[in-house]
């Protein structure tokens, strides 16, 4: 059978660098070939976050959108020597670019996002078909342009027999609810709230700028929860909104974080990111026992960078508590911070085939619609 | 024969409003079957210049790349209702957007541009095929991304037997060489600075804000020249630039404005704009004859909103002095406002052909590009 690749390319609000996925469709089936990880530079992890502020500036935005454009195409480039596969092998590419700014709230009656990455440039580089920015036409038909996440989830994960949450732990956290048996009708997903984004900051605030994260979640470990900044921060009204629902930085970024700063400072470290592991475990199991009411134990299956945080593991693993099982994407073929990836791959897939790819009970959208735009070499 | 009906959509640097077209292709030819404007209300006006300044906001980029895309589509819809043509016999939609930003320059050795009026929306309002943002792949194929109407002009325009000019004055001015003859290779344009931009801007100033424009040059025309003003705008170094080249807002916009009321705000308002008029022209016809050196008496036709402007043309004539014959392009078949929309419909249906674009003597570009981003509705 002849291979059909395609390739997949994710930045997620944590602004670290470019996840990328080659990925093989012959057949209708899913098969995850190869995967990088291209990070930022420093520099531009710096611009990224300037012009992801409500106020970053115009001119930056400009410069960035062809930066990381050429950035992305370069991962693409790179994916493929890597893999050796030549690239005139690849098909398409699927690229979602860096989200700058997410206002799917309507403010002034207006949803809105900003995804950056120029398509033309990745296009350009790689000389392959490029399909992206893909949130913009959830938008358009009534969506909240997120998340797009269950669409991979169900084509990776879903299963005949067995209840399965799949838990996205990227700067965001979102859940897709995945019926034993259901089709693509039966799937339910929303962002539940904060994840590594304020773990980060924390990290990076604590250790004067030295340490960009917890590695491994060891220092959260250490700690234990701060009963008080708890239930402070459980007491955000994002938890109890109705899906669908989306979040972003602007919710849970650095306004967020210095809210609980002022607050809570004194807390230390250890403690601090205990607590705000056990706020994103927490949080997250909380929405889906109300929200999906599963009727028996489920499977739940942890993937994004927050998988190989053991405090989050554990703090979910404490919140399940004989309601279901976890499991890392890893162990059901699936590396944990390769799906978004992959899933950039599907979209692009779908759209180059006419095939609709939001879910529109999950983005909260009207209608389906053919995402993100195409560009040609 | 049966038509092949496309739409373009075009909103200039001046940021007044949405230029449609609807164009027929049947045959290869290209016919206007309707033009309509819809003006951007004044909010809507002063946020597009408020995004555009170097610190324009990303929250309000992000917004406006809806709204605009919203208002876009409805431009599409007044035009069809207008010519009584059912949308659905429109078979694609090209569409320029509005220009935030244009960075040709290579600043930090990354050349950009960014124009929004989310494609999405459009194609979710109007039900079309629209190809939107054609600029992104010049620039992605190391050109100037601008500009981009030479071809239109060529397609509109050219002739066997007489060398033809057209000078499009809008926000910008820019000027297309169509030696007799010669086919789409044998084509050269630049953008030569300023026309409409600081014209405005001085009228919006004088009268307090109560004027946006010198309807039909009126008062330039009571007006002379101011010699001093005249010699320091003439000596701007862009006009001495070779092509290709293209400019912009960043660097004839509020800044330069500025700069000319510090150093001549007394000069009274008709000789002010007056003065302009003869810079945006006498620029013009000079880089035209030391850049394009044509060897005999040429065609010099006018188009853009500039061509309502009875001093530019006064100044125009004056400055060819029998070594050309000024034509306004309404004349020749189209309006003078509506070339550049339908450029953006033929724009599309070249990149829906699969044909190139951009003309790479014109934007120095180093190859031919198939421009824009298709979305599918």
């Amino acid at each position: 059978m002849t291979t059909t690749y395609g390739i997949g390319l994710m930045s997620g609000t944590s602004g670290d660098g470019v996840d990328a996925a080659l990925v093989d469709f012959s057949g209708g089936a899913v098969r995850v070939v190869a995967t990088r990880f291209l990070p930022y530079p420093k520099k531009l992890r710096e611009e990224v976050f300037r012009a992801s502020r409500p106020d970053g500036p115009a001119e930056l935005i400009c410069r960035l959108n062809v930066e990381l454009g050429k950035l992305f195409g370069k991962a693409a480039v790179a994916l493929c020597k890597q893999a050796k596969v030549p690239l005139k092998q690849v098909e398409f590419i699927g690229s979602h670019g860096q989200t700058i700014r997410h206002q799917p709230d309507g403010k002034n009656g207006v949803s809105s996002t900003l995804q950056i990455g120029e398509g033309s440039e990745i296009a350009a580089i790689t000389g392959r078909w490029v399909v992206s920015d893909f949130r913009p036409a959830d938008i358009a038909a009534g969506g909240c342009g997120a998340p797009l996440a269950p669409l991979a989830h169900y084509v990776l994960f879903s299963d005949k027999h067995e209840d399965r949450v799949v838990h996205n732990m990227g700067g965001i956290s979102n859940i897709t609810w995945l019926p034993a048996g259901a089709g693509i009708g039966g799937i339910a997903g929303f962002d539940t709230g904060p994840a590594n984004m304020p773990l980060d900051m924390a990290s990076a605030h604590f250790s004067k700028g030295k340490r960009a994260y917890d590695k491994n979640g060891a220092l959260a470990m250490k700690g234990t929860v701060d009963k008080k900044m708890y239930a402070h921060c459980m007491a955000h009204p994002f938890f109890k909104k109705k899906p669908p629902k989306s979040t972003g930085r602007e919710a849970f970024g650095p306004l967020y974080f210095a809210g609980l700063l002022k607050k809570f400072g004194a807390v230390k470290e250890s403690d601090f990111l205990r607590t705000l592991a056990a706020v994103a475990a927490s949080s997250a199991v909380d929405q889906v026992f109300s929200f999906c009411k599963p009727k028996r134990a489920l499977r739940w299956i942890v993937c994004g960078g927050g998988a190989f945080n053991k405090a989050l593991l554990y703090e979910i693993r404490a919140r399940l508590a004989g309601r279901g099982a976890l499991t890392v994407s890893s162990q059901l073929g699936c590396g944990e911070k390769d799906i978004e990836a992959v899933l950039m791959a599907a979209l692009a897939y779908r759209t180059l085939n006419g095939l609709h790819g939001n879910i529109p009970k999950v983005t909260g959208a009207e209608r389906t619609a053919i995402l993100g735009k195409i560009s040609i070499p």
